[in-house]
């Protein structure tokens, strides 16, 4: 089953800044061979729903193991079986429709 | 590896009744053995990592074998080396400090 | 408009336990006179979307007042306009299902 | 108060492309001068609380008038009292993380 996912990873018990952790899940998504997108509030991953997992539990065990006491994650979770889609495509249907409508109406203007 | 999770799962394609297939992920997750609480935005789940996320799998299996064609779900997911805690123990938690603050000022109110 | 919002207060800088935190923002919100459940990932609020925001303004308000450095919330935000539903109707709707689909089918079973 | 929020909006009873009303959203979010960077999850919006949580208010008023009968969105919200930090901030402070990380060690290599 092809999952997209929203990852949000909010280590608890380390101070105010949280990149470090957040770059080490980062680097776990991605030598687990995942698709990822990097954003302001987490990371958008693409891949078979069984890697995702084994990746986003790793996240959690490796940070326990480099002493973070605590961890909070937040996921959003979306699969389809209507057609594949990856996190390009839903960018890119997005931002098609905003040009669209950003252009000015056809015909004369007055 | 214990973790508590709050899944929260949307399907659509179905109209705007969500409960049945709200209901069927109930019913998967407690014939997984999962302890779970039942909210009006979701279920709190209780368990083993591996159990946990391989029942919240089947929720997704199992909705789109039923004919879901999209489903978006969140979820929250708790874990902690510090210490074990149940669902209920969060709670009762936020209770006793609610009941305390509460409470009359101790000494003399006159 | 009327909303259903679930709401999860993750603040940090302030140690491992969060419970003080959470109660203060139950009780911001029993205060603003909202209808609130609080379960083991958050709160459950139903209100007018103005009263409703409000007080989670003033939760993020008052926790900083209170020397919470960084707060990280999630929220669950459902609107309607075919319906009006309060909570209760959201998991007495699940419930319903719930005990129907285990109740032996109609009809002779042998 | 200075607000990141990670903003998914889930439109119901709408078929099963939803990126309609995600364009939609977006248009609103830019409108209202918010800052705002789309992934494939939702969209990072920054600015000043009420600007912000009035933006998001209009959305679900918006779409709501256009026929979409059910929303349910979801939210996650930072704010912090020990420094202004952008969206590119939390960015750029992950990336160099991970580029630092990805460097050879110090030393001979052979």
């Amino acid at each position: 089953m092809h999952v997209l996912v929203d990852l949000c990873v909010v280590p608890l018990g380390v101070g105010l800044s949280v990149s470090k952790e957040v770059a080490a899940c980062e680097r776990i998504l991605q030598e687990a061979g995942l698709t990822t997108r990097l954003h302001a509030h987490g990371t958008n991953i693409e891949g078979d729903w069984d890697a995702v997992f084994a990746a986003i539990k790793r996240c959690h065990e490796v940070l326990h193991a480099q002493g973070v006491p605590r961890i909070s994650s937040t996921l959003r979770v979306g699969t389809r079986t209507d057609r594949r889609q990856t996190l390009d495509d839903k960018v890119r249907s997005v931002e098609e429709k905003l040009s669209t409508s950003a252009a000015p109406p056809p015909g004369p203007r007055d």
